[in-house]
């Protein structure tokens, strides 16, 4: 089983951003999959147990972001 | 003695782009110092003797972005 979640991130606006919220991301325990899409504003995380929204918000704040919320 | 030159470039949104144009015409012999500028448009390229300018776009292209010509 695994789980898909997806988040409203402001601030990218090309594919280096994206890469940089994916990199972020999909380097917290636990993440099978991410999708970032700077165009629509969002990241889509596919993971094996629900994440910790904090643990998303704080990856993506890493990477230069800001989530602000689940779609 | 340095040369320095202004070119437009389209295409680059954030500083990753920035960055990723620095690097690429960093790379070009006799390039001292390079200057991009996503919100302006431009890079500043300071070197020891004048560039070619295709040399300038090609290095520009490799990044991903397009010089459109001199300021």
């Amino acid at each position: 089983m695994s789980v898909t979640a997806v988040y409203n991130v402001t601030g990218m606006t090309c594919g280096h951003c994206e890469k940089a919220v994916t990199e972020e991301v999909s380097a917290l325990p636990g993440v099978a999959e991410v999708k970032a899409d700077a165009a629509g504003g969002t990241v889509t995380v596919v993971s094996e147990n629900p994440l910790e929204e904090d643990a998303v918000r704080a990856a993506v704040d890493e990477a230069g972001y800001e989530l602000t919320g689940r779609v």
